[in-house]
Formats: structure tokens, C-alpha cells, sequence
């Protein structure tokens, strides 16, 4: 039975965390996205099926043609940002179950190839590892923008061509400005969102 | 900028955390489920829709009628389980953004409510509030056990009657039995999951 994380570690997961609209240039190394992956790779999902795939956007070229693709408000904080991340879910996921799921990988890749379920399955668990990724950057002291305001077919044919992985959104990371963060807004409460039963 | 939360914190809420199959009896109280509500409901979604609804399945009645939609395999957990989340997703999160979104409420709701936008919306963000749910249980010291194989139909029916709220996963809550961890099965490698752009 494990205790609560400190009181200062949910308030930098949770209570204190925000999303800045302006980022400050400090880049992003390989061993930060790595132990990124590192963390965010061991949240669960359906019969360990991990079907989101990453971009880590990171090059002038690469930052340019994101921020093309995206909303106009979105595109500043693209280029200002040191790294986005471009999370896909792949569609051809159940042909990886025997790696990752080797004591029934034939039998859950022929399960999540019946039709419709590798979709819902995708992006259901895709989601999942995206809300992975967020609190993980978070809990390695990285600033996340998450957005889905962008063009998913054109950045699916930019970044994903020649595989079945679709867009899902994308998500800024890095060191946010403090002054570029707007009123926190209100949540609904505990009855509002759901009760006992 | 912030530092990293301590290596242990990291441990709990990723590197050591497992699914438990079985579960010790222990209650989870209500300020237990109101604290983890309380850490949830503050993780980021598009335009703060938090599309997410939450039943707390809790009672003898509750955990039988959850369990008997279950798959097989999933029921005995259920009723082993002091609690069981159902997470779903309400179609009709539009009509909440004037609160959530006090800024551009009214812009929002409409945005949301053109064809297709809402379904979308609501399995991204549903989905992500289903993992903040997991981190921030594990944060709080339970462990968790998420589940999609069930009656999805059933469920809705049976927990959301009257609502346009459609049930996504659901999720044991408590404290796991140790020794009914199966071991971890492999993930992914960075390369096999990712690049650099």
C-alpha cells in the first residue's frame, strides 16, 4: 500500500500546472525526450497495446511545416516553442501484439483486427498515452501546450506518409513564459461530473 | 522552471506501477474519491471541455449490475474491487462551456456542436481525463486496474439512463493484491515508436 507523492509533486502535476501560450527558446535535448519516453511508455493501455506513435518536432524545417498545418493562433506558439510533439495512433497496431504481448500476442492481434475495434481501440488508448506524455513532461519539469487545432490530414500526409498512422493532436513542450498564461478557468464539481452508485 | 518531482514519486505513478488482478477489501472512502476528483478535474482538455463523467461504482448493487456487463474474465475483479470507476464521455459537454469556458462560452458550444466535432472531441478528452484518473489515483497512493472489456451498451443503459453520456473504460480502484500481478510485458523501444523531425 503506497503512501501520497509529496503534496509539491501533485501540485506540479495537477493543482499548479498550465499551459503557456508563449515559450522561452531553452532547447530540448535527446536525453530529455528519451527519459520522456521512458516514463510515459509504462502507463497502461488495452492488453499492453500502446498505439500512439511520436514526432518530436524539433528542427527549424520540421517546427515550419507544423506550424503551417496549424491554426493560426497555433502557429507562434509552434515556432516559439523548442519541441512539439505529434502524437498519431497507429491504425496497424494489433500487427505488433506478439512483441508486446507475447504470452497471447496471435490471439489479441487477430481480436483487434475485427472490424471498427483497432480504431476505437486506437484512439481510446492512443489518448491515453497522450495524457501520459503531458503528466510525464510535467513530472520531469517541462511546460505542455496540448492542442488539436490544426489541419490532421495535412500533418498525417507531412509526417505519417507511408503508414497508417493518423494525427491525433499535437502538443508544445519546454519552458513556458509565466506571463503568457491566461485565468485559470473553472472546473465542474464533484456531483456535477458524475456520482455513487 | 521546474525541477523534476523526486525519483520515488516517478517510481509510483510510472516505472514501479502495475496492474493488480485481485484486490485487498479495504474501503476507499468518499474523501478519497473526492480527492482524486479534486486532482483529475485540473488536467488540461481542449477549450476546458472536460467531456468526462465519472460513476463510482461502490455499492453491493452497484458492483454486481457493473460486473454482470463485464466480460467473464473482468467480474470477479469487479467485485473483488472496493471501487470501480466508469468513465464516460457526455455528447452533451457543448452546453457546459459558458461555465468552462466563461471567455468565449457561447462561441465554444457552437464550435463543438457542428457535425462530428462533439463525438471526436469528447473520446480525445474523455479519454485523457481516464488517464489523468489513473496517474492521479497513483498518486494518491491506489493502484489501478483499467479495463475496456465490457458491455458498453449494457452499461449505458444500466448507469447512464437519460443522458447522452456513453460509457469509454472503466477502472478498479484500491489497493491490489501483490501477488496477482502478472509480469510486465515489453514496450516499445524510442525508435520503434518515434523520431525526430
Amino acid at each position: 500500500m503506497a503512501n501520497p507523492i509529496p503534496a509539491s509533486a501533485l501540485d506540479q502535476l495537477f493543482r499548479h500546472a498550465r499551459t503557456p501560450n508563449d515559450w522561452a527558446p531553452t532547447p530540448i535535448d535527446d536525453a530529455t525526450v528519451h527519459a520522456l519516453y521512458d516514463l510515459l511508455k509504462w502507463g497502461p493501455t488495452s492488453a499492453n497495446s500502446t498505439p500512439a506513435r511520436f514526432v518530436w518536432v524539433r528542427s527549424a524545417e520540421g517546427k515550419a511545416q507544423l506550424a503551417s498545418l496549424a491554426m493560426e493562433a497555433n502557429r507562434p506558439k509552434i515556432l516559439a516553442a523548442p519541441l512539439t510533439a505529434i502524437i498519431g495512433n497507429d491504425l496497424d497496431f494489433p500487427e505488433t501484439m506478439p512483441k508486446l504481448f507475447p504470452a497471447r500476442g496471435e490471439m489479441m492481434k487477430q481480436m483487434f483486427k475485427q472490424p471498427g475495434v483497432a480504431e476505437v481501440t486506437a484512439m481510446r488508448n492512443g489518448s491515453l498515452q497522450g495524457a501520459y506524455l503531458i503528466i510525464a513532461a510535467r513530472a520531469l519539469g517541462l511546460d505542455c501546450g496540448p492542442m488539436s487545432g490544426f489541419d490532421n490530414a495535412g500533418v498525417d500526409k507531412a509526417f505519417f506518409a507511408g503508414t497508417n498512422i493518423h494525427s491525433n493532436f499535437i502538443c508544445c513542450l519546454g519552458h513556458g513564459k509565466p506571463e503568457s498564461i491566461f485565468p485559470r478557468n473553472p472546473r465542474l464539481t464533484f456531483e456535477e461530473a458524475g456520482r455513487f452508485a
